[in-house]
């Protein structure tokens, strides 16, 4: 326990500077649900407890960081501020600058969900889009911040966003009973290393697992390989994670707070987002269905456990996604 | 305001036990989401926040008020309890009984959605079934009361069922800014009553809008008649709210708390069901849309208003939930 809080000192995260961000952060977005669903026992064989982030005004957890990011501006004064998303750090910027009265421009792909990039534009951000995925629109969003001479913000590069999300692991460490494992959906990192350091400098025991997309996999494989993967295309629903190009310091973070990393199929991500709606009442965006999808890939590996999943996020094209769980009921045998 | 402090004085609730039964509630139940969902505000023309009772162990607002009765019976020394119920209270009191060691007893219809009788069952609750409706329910716990010598919990005639829900209210008074009205779904009234006294108490200014559907319209026409009206049947999909026999003590209540009572038709439920799920990406089960679809057969009334309608359940039976909500999307002029 000692040589693992040290590993976790080796991060860029810092647990004191991640309870000084709860104090910026809109406590809208604070103190988010937690509780044990039921429900979802006796199709997993194991006990489910739920971190609930989509109950908030941009649907996702991703204003914890952006709240971070504009507070920070605003007192140095800033005005503008643009970056990259994939539609979830997006909106939450939106917020977070609306509200403190900085111009913010969002660059995402027009291959991202309608709903996503309605949400954006209706919270008063300019919203840039470019003809092809989400690393096509960090480098626009990173031309931008230059020709502009603004800040850009990098999700999960950038320190304050995973503060940000790390806040949410100081939600789950004070809970009376412990979990077993934490299922954490990993996309650029923020998220997993966030939560991740929280969890193993407090609750070094509980194990820290990670989950993406066989068909979006360079983050995964990169840990996997402890070094940077890139690949060349993505191919899976869960537009939230589908990065190409993991970024080296999240990298780094990633291997010193991980315990697992976990690649799902697509159908278990249906599976999952249809056994949230029918069994749990939510609507969950494809990524935040990762973790449920994890767990019925192997339900040997946790039965009997006590896991916490965070569900991340709620944003999805309402056709899409009674496509995905509009049909005859889940059984499970 | 002073008279109106003085009518909300003649209820049978009291602020000061309100405030104290908060204490009694585990905090899983409390402090619920409280968020403003701009994506409703183009269909509905007006500022819309949501307060959600969906995201807790039980799918519903009710286990406020149970808690307060397992905690006064478990101090008590009692052993078992026994109550009717419609789905949601059932669940609540199996929840809160199993925790203080109570053998809880729930009377239900063998109409009611099946979701709800298993989840009651899976709580370890004896349930019994009645060949009949939620009033036939109420006479048969209240018979298994006497036969067992064991406390029977009516919903909203037990103060405590009241004070619970009214802890409600004191989560949406002292919010800023406040809202033009609040709209609550009326059944038995310990939702409208419970919240109607923290309202007009705290924040006499805010109307209080309590609304029914057509199909189940008792205690709204006993409200506009100012005494008990009873009808022979229900015929609606709000299972919540369908109760014929309004209880007297309860409209009285009513009476000093509610500004106006609305009676919705049936495809206002769904299509306020499907604005939930499709702009706020919430379930809500038909009691729960009750205020968006007030909203919707009276745009002209709520205009540039700031109305809060309280998400009260959302345990739904998944084939009846995917018939009313799983069709193209919305589309409103």
């Amino acid at each position: 326990m000692a040589l693992r809080c040290c590993v976790v000192e080796q991060t860029r995260l810092d647990t004191a500077r991640i309870q000084a961000a709860r104090r910026v952060i809109d406590p809208i977005f604070l103190d988010t649900p937690l509780y044990l669903c039921e429900a979802l026992e006796r199709d997993l064989g194991c006990t489910v407890s739920i971190k609930l982030e989509t109950a908030n005004p941009v649907g996702s957890f991703k204003a914890r960081g952006t709240e971070v990011v504009a507070s920070l501006l605003a007192d140095n004064g800033s005005r503008a501020v643009v970056c990259a998303s994939a539609g979830n750090l997006g909106q939450a910027l939106a917020w977070s600058g609306r509200s403190r009265g900085l111009d913010v421009t969002v660059v995402a792909s027009r291959f991202a969900p309608a709903a996503k990039l309605d949400r954006i534009r209706a919270l008063d951000a300019r919203l840039e889009l470019v003809d092809g995925d989400i690393e096509m629109a960090r480098e626009r969003a990173a031309a931008v911040a230059r020709y502009d001479g603004i800040r850009l913000v990098e999700d999960s590069l950038d320190i304050e966003t995973c503060e940000g999300a790390a806040t949410i692991g100081l939600e789950l460490v004070d809970t009376v009973p412990s979990f077993d494992a934490v299922l954490i959906a990993l996309g650029g990192g923020a998220l997993a290393t966030g939560v991740g350091h929280v969890v193993k400098a407090l609750a070094p025991e509980v194990e820290v697992i990670c989950i993406q997309p066989l068909g979006a996999p360079a983050m995964t494989l990169s840990w996997r390989q402890r070094r940077v993967v890139t690949t060349d295309t993505t191919n899976t629903i869960a537009d939230s994670v589908a990065g190409r190009h993991p970024i080296p310091e999240v990298l780094d973070d990633l291997l010193l707070v991980a315990d697992d990393t976990v690649l799902v199929k697509e159908a278990s991500i249906i599976a999952g987002m249809r056994m949230l709606l029918d069994r749990a009442g939510l609507v969950a965006e494809p990524s935040a269905a990762l973790g449920i999808a994890a767990i019925l890939e192997d339900l040997d590996r946790f039965a009997g456990q006590h896991v916490l999943t965070i569900v991340c996020g709620n944003n999805v094209d309402v056709d899409a996604y009674h496509r995905w769980v509009g049909t005859a009921p889940i059984h499970t045998s």
